[in-house]
């Protein structure tokens, strides 16, 4: 048996003749609506692939945009917008950097809570600007779609789609709330399949089944303001009173980012697929400047750092902690940092603008990854086998750290607390430990064992939806049903009814035979009792 | 966009250099526990297709089989059984007579039942013959296989994996008693995912939904009485007290032959795979024969009718309704039948002994085909687009006519009631009323719409399961839980238990308080007042 690690075959299979090339004899009509920052970095290589198959894409973006410009795979629509561009780069910029507080648990739940409204609201704006701007939506119904194709995170996209009628495919990681559960109807027990943000594995001690069980609670109330402008926004325009799960359910085919080797074994729905590591199917040689820098790096190699695209800037004190724990080690670090040079850097540690991240992991001379664990990230360390040392932020970057972790591919470190001393004991440790290497390439031969590419089977489906106006054969018909009906409670309060009504009569006609029976004799012990008196 | 019937691509994706075959450098070894019947015909398929990438494969067997023989794409290996062979034959001959017995409803049940004990209990003597031939067992210890696949209709498969710690994969339609369900740990709830047997669809009355809660209760009691002997000896041999369901839990890929085409969409697990249609995948040329018989058809062309392997014999009376009913047509009948032929036989009905069923189907002169409705055969109806009458006798048989039936796609007859004129009219429905062919080739089309076909699917899996050594990281977590913490019942009651404490102590502190804060004064006010008296 061949074992072990064998080469990438997907790039071969792309090229030859395949099930989905047959059918896509005749380009369609694809309509893209994408929520910024590294959410639309992955997703513009599924229009890139739909493009070189010959379907025409439109990408509509509001005017303010982070990372949504001109691409020659598909044209750029972008439509007037009411938010204040100063507020919108004030959003951007500013996004991130309270991550670096340290701040009591609460009060972070808070500011979380207050930015992402903030967020949302903003986008709810974009939506309002799109759906009132009568021009733009009437030629987007004349334009006669064959799909859309959208990030559900940014809800309009959903609701454009119900909207205008026209069949969805999302592409996500993953929604909060529950919004994605709630609106596939996928059982979720919380006993083993662990909730978004609570750190935990699929194997929970008691206590931790207590926190999965009721962390849900608050994050769904915070929830509820965030999504009900849009249930009034569908009272106005679809002329119905509908949850925003009930119009993200009305998506054909979710593609969703990520596989069973990084997330845990759990239930799943017919209309899911999923496409965890597609941002990472190929990479490319290393520019001149950074095969320069890897080829310097002599037998000890480099190490890649970066905090993603929101975080390019740090706190001076923790940039100077860092910069001493990089100092330690013999490899060479190449660290994306736009702020101000910590003065201790070492010279082991170059400081990049930018930095080709999938291209420098698939090097063979990369050693370890200190990453922020963002989904993207964790999968470009995942599929090119590089251990990581995790310094998770927000959101499901705590979870990502944990399943690496507990797979033993990497080393947490919590980016507020620790020490200049744990990053080089974690960097060191991952380095020189055997064990680190050779779980994350068991991980990553396992992860990259599929029987078609991830961008491929994206590109399927999408292709699929705009063939078959839709998947309606893959709606599990518990969407037609409500909570009662769902849980059979109805069928249950029946069931319950009868066997009551015949214990009752059961019961009665019991007593009654017994009076019958017993009862004279009793009356007539008593008349002779009587009487003897 | 290309819509419509686009040609199957499937061979020319299986001619093509593909991901599975790279990985397959160097040979396995596979061991196959097959269940007798028509389960191995398609399974079989699955074996040729991992021959011709150099597997070794060697199919276990009793001496006593119906349809197991010698093949030149593996070795098989027969064990001697101490079950009668008149007794088999006797079984496996009469197995599906009693089909044709007017029977009231629950004496039905009863027959079934004890057919199913009668088939089981032989089942579990050749699996007792099996794991007590020492030398069998020893040699099999040492060929050190690579996985088993097996089909768990034919519960030793899975054990003798268990037993042998050699990772397996399923090949199954579905099992009876949820045995399925349990043993992947898979959400099924019944309020719209029809159960076996029971003839609804995902949309059910209020009544229906009474039925399909209730209708595993007196299937699961039936069982525990198959399946005990199993747990028996488990005990004996694993040492350890277990269940079927817990036995059949360790299967790594459960490739399961059904589809969302004809089945509805309901919750899966990760490591079931989709494989319905398998059996169908490639059609060849006719035989002069059977070609010659098309093409004197006319234009009016051919219908296809037969029963499946297990029946070729009908009683005399219903086999003369139904020559009755065939002589109305103007199509030539091709009946597969190895009774006595009926007196009334008209002209354009031929009956043979064997006929080649998918080649026929597939051959654009056939106008509809007569069914039992057994899996294969109504997948093979789908996969060519060939409007079908319906005629279940028994099992899934029901399940799968409704579920042609409610899509448009053929129609059902009740083979015990169903006169010579029921017949004919239905034939005459299917051919002439052009909604049976639209619907039976739209569901075609979108059946056979998949990024990779069936067979491809079923043998990277297996092979997948060989490199891997098993798919553990598939496996979900509930399969560790028991069913008051798979369900959080422990957590509901801490936390009930929580609040009623802190209800109880609250209500405590107000008495108190009360009793602190107005006791004095109505103290005080008793006082007054019996002073003032």
């Amino acid at each position: 048996m061949a074992t072990g690690i064998r080469p990438w075959p997907w790039a071969l299979v792309g090229l030859v003749f395949c099930a989905a090339c047959l059918r896509s004899a005749k380009g369609g009509k694809l309509l893209v609506i994408p929520f910024d920052g590294s959410h639309w970095l992955s997703m513009r290589q599924v229009v890139q692939e739909l493009n070189l198959k010959g379907h025409e894409s439109v990408v509509l973006a509001p005017e303010l945009s982070g990372h949504i410009r001109e691409g020659w795979y598909y044209a750029l629509r972008t439509f007037p917008v009411t938010f204040s561009k100063d507020r919108f780069h004030e959003l951007i910029g500013s996004h991130f950097q309270w991550s670096f507080d340290q701040k009591p648990l609460l009060k972070r739940f808070f500011d979380i809570a207050v930015l992402f409204k903030m967020v949302s609201d903003m986008y709810f704006s974009f939506c309002v600007d799109l759906v009132h701007n009568k021009e733009l939506m009437k030629s987007l119904e004349e334009a006669h779609y064959d799909a859309v194709l959208t990030d559900p995170a940014n809800i309009c996209g959903p609701f454009l789609a119900l909207y205008l009628s026209i069949p969805a495919v999302y592409f996500l990681r993953g929604l909060p709330c529950g919004l994605d559960t709630e609106s596939t109807q996928c059982p979720d027990p919380s006993s083993y399949v662990p909730k978004w943000t609570t750190e935990n594995t699929d194997h929970m001690t008691f206590l931790q089944r207590v926190k999965n069980f009721l962390y849900p609670l608050p994050h769904n109330m915070v929830c509820q303001g965030f999504l009900k402008p849009y249930e009034s926004l569908a009272l106005e325009l679809l002329q119905r009173d509908t949850s925003v799960a009930d119009i993200l359910s009305h998506g054909s085919v979710w593609l969703v980012r990520t596989d069973f080797v990084m997330d845990y074994s759990k239930p799943i729905m017919p209309n899911m697929v999923f496409v965890g590591g597609i941002n990472c199917a190929s990479a490319k040689q290393l520019s001149q400047e950074f095969e320069a820098y890897v080829n310097a790096s002599g037998e000890h190699g480099v190490v890649v750092f970066s905090l993603g695209s929101m975080v390019s800037e740090i706190p001076m004190t923790k940039a100077m902690e860092i910069a001493e724990a990089l100092g330690t080690i013999p490899q060479t670090v190449l660290w994306r940092y736009t702020g101000k040079p910590p003065s201790n850097l070492a010279k082991n540690t170059k400081l990049v603008k930018w930095l080709p991240q999938n291209d420098l992991l698939a090097h063979p001379k990369t050693r370890a990854f200190i990453t922020h664990a963002g989904s993207h990230g964790t999968y470009e360390g995942l599929c090119n086998g590089v251990p990581m040392v995790l310094m998770p932020l927000f959101g499901d970057q705590m979870d990502n750290a944990k399943r690496m972790e507990s797979r033993g591919a990497g080393v947490i470190l919590n980016v507020l607390e620790m020490t200049s001393d744990d990053l080089s004991k974690a960097l060191k440790t991952v380095i020189n430990d055997k064990s680190y290497k050779e779980n994350i390439m068991r991980l990553s031969a396992l992860h990259k064992d599929r029987p078609i590419s991830p961008l491929d089977l994206a590109v399927f489906w999408v292709e699929f939806v705009m063939r078959n106006k839709g998947a309606p054969h893959l709606r599990a018909a518990a969407h037609d049903l409500n909570w009662i009906q769902y849980h059979s409670l109805d069928v249950i309060a029946f069931l319950l009814a009868i066997v009551l009504t015949v214990v009752l009569i059961a019961v009665k006609c019991l007593k009654f035979c017994f009076q019958k029976c017993f009862g004279k004799k009793e009356k007539a012990k008593k008349a002779t009792k009587s009487k003897s008196h």
